[in-house]
């Protein structure tokens, strides 16, 4: 089914008769195609969900061509990202053929889909933003780090999750939290992944996050432990390249405060809680989905 | 009644409730928002004129955003661009944030009003990537030119007046031809005022186009009068630094040749045949519009 997903992008991605566009498009690693398997899962494989699995993959993808310009990202999934390959300006350009093309055949499905689809576009950008502008400084702050990464990464999933529950005229509301608690968990274990793998597993530098800016949740729990001489301590390894040592007591600090520990819990919190709902739901692929997310790289 | 249009898009932007966000937007040149113009032209200042309106401008600035980082822009209208004043990241960010709202309200208005106008959004990030590709090699290919422009530029004007007479119960073939005939008028001569204005009248050097790669229609008919050694000479110099002798060369061609004139009056025939239609539909209004453009600056 997911096939149908795949072939359903080529064919609107080749109706702009691009041809160059189009190839550059097909560079795009397709990843596990998150968001188009939980919709399948959800609602079938009728024309109108295909239709809007292959839209949300657009989106998504279009998401990525402009994250990975903000971001200086070279690679994505392990290969050369597009900026790296054609440069910043062809990702932008055909990051926004494939966003406007995406609306475009939004507008032919469902209204509602349509209304949740491009709210989570607009969370996503918000989103995108929010992450550049907070890893300027050192955040504490919990509660705009998890507004941040719903925003740029839940609100898609649970958009995706919802729009199918519409689609298949189940219950908005549970599919809607089972999403957006998957999207928020999914970023949470990223961030950890980034700090627990070495650079072979994830294709970039261990402590990337944090060398880049960005606080993530471990760092956020890590500095609430910390005595106030440490808490300076880390402040001071924000946003720069780290030696070998500085890189190794932040390690020894998590492993101190067992930090890995309570943010892999927060993040089971919210899979235990999808999964719930999906056993209530009699939703057992749904259920087997977020189980495999748990494991997917520990 | 284009204040309403400007407040729509205030509401709009404000609705998100990201300040900074909206304190940057606040900073693009409103310009003559031509095609909000039209459109209440055409139909009146009902809300779901005002609305539409509003979403179009929204994607023009959009669109602007993104172009400006494309081309390198330092100035927008005289004033320093947003990328200039933010860096790129943040212009590609907000076009993002601009593009996904104005898209989420499209899908609240008319669904013919929104395939008409996120189809002209397609055209319109195509028709920047041709625009960036042909301005890689010297171009003279006429139709290849036109098509380029008819994408970049019209088709977001085209789509205004579509859309606007779709609102008023109009006849959208006549008032689409009025829209695309004087986007692409508007285009021919904002190439032409490149290389007819001095620096103070556009805010950027004459010949700037050519210097930059485009080989805009004076050009290309340029091309079509040298003779073979002319042609060479022309090419030599295509895509980067002219020399004072170099520019005038080329001007002192450009009036041997009489191309001016001759790509003035295609521009002309475009606008006359716009003013043609709206003679017959009795639209004085859009008649003024139409002969106001082509005084714009000679």
């Amino acid at each position: 089914m997911l096939e149908s997903v795949e072939r359903r992008v080529e064919q609107f991605v080749g109706s702009l008769n691009e041809h160059d566009i189009a190839r550059v498009i097909k560079k795009i690693p397709a990843g596990k195609r998150l968001r188009a398997r939980l919709m399948l899962e959800i609602a079938g494989s009728s024309k109108s969900v295909i239709d809007t699995a292959a839209i949300v993959e657009m989106i998504h993808a279009a998401s990525l061509l402009h994250d990975d310009v903000i971001d200086d990202a070279d690679t994505r999934r392990g290969v050369a990202s597009v900026n790296a390959l054609y440069g910043s300006k062809s990702a932008i350009m055909i990051g926004d053929v494939l966003y406007s093309k995406a609306f475009y055949e939004l507008v032919a499905v469902d209204k509602f889909v349509a209304q949740v689809v491009s709210n989570a576009v607009v969370q996503l950008s918000i989103g995108e933003r929010k992450d550049v502008v907070m890893g300027e400084q050192f955040c504490t702050d919990k509660d705009a780090y998890l507004e941040m990464i719903y925003q740029k990464t839940a609100a898609l999933i649970e958009a995706a999750s919802e729009a199918a529950a519409i689609l298949a005229n189940k219950d908005r509301e549970i599919y809607r939290v089972y999403g957006r608690n998957l999207g928020v968990a999914f970023q949470m274990i990223d961030d950890i992944l980034d700090i627990v793998s070495d650079t072979e597993t994830l294709g970039k530098p261990a402590l990337n996050d944090f060398v880049e800016g960005k606080t993530t949740l471990p760092y956020i729990y890590l500095y609430e432990e910390l005595e106030s001489m440490e808490k300076e301590k880390l402040k001071s390894m924000h946003r720069r390249a780290l030696s070998v040592s500085e890189q190794q007591w932040i390690l020894s600090k998590f492993k101190e405060h067992k930090i890995i520990e309570k943010a892999k819990e927060e993040a089971f919190t919210l899979i235990n809680e999808a999964i719930g709902l999906m056993q209530k739901a009699g939703e057992k692929g749904l259920e087997k989905i977020a189980l495999k997310m748990v494991d997917r790289s520990f």
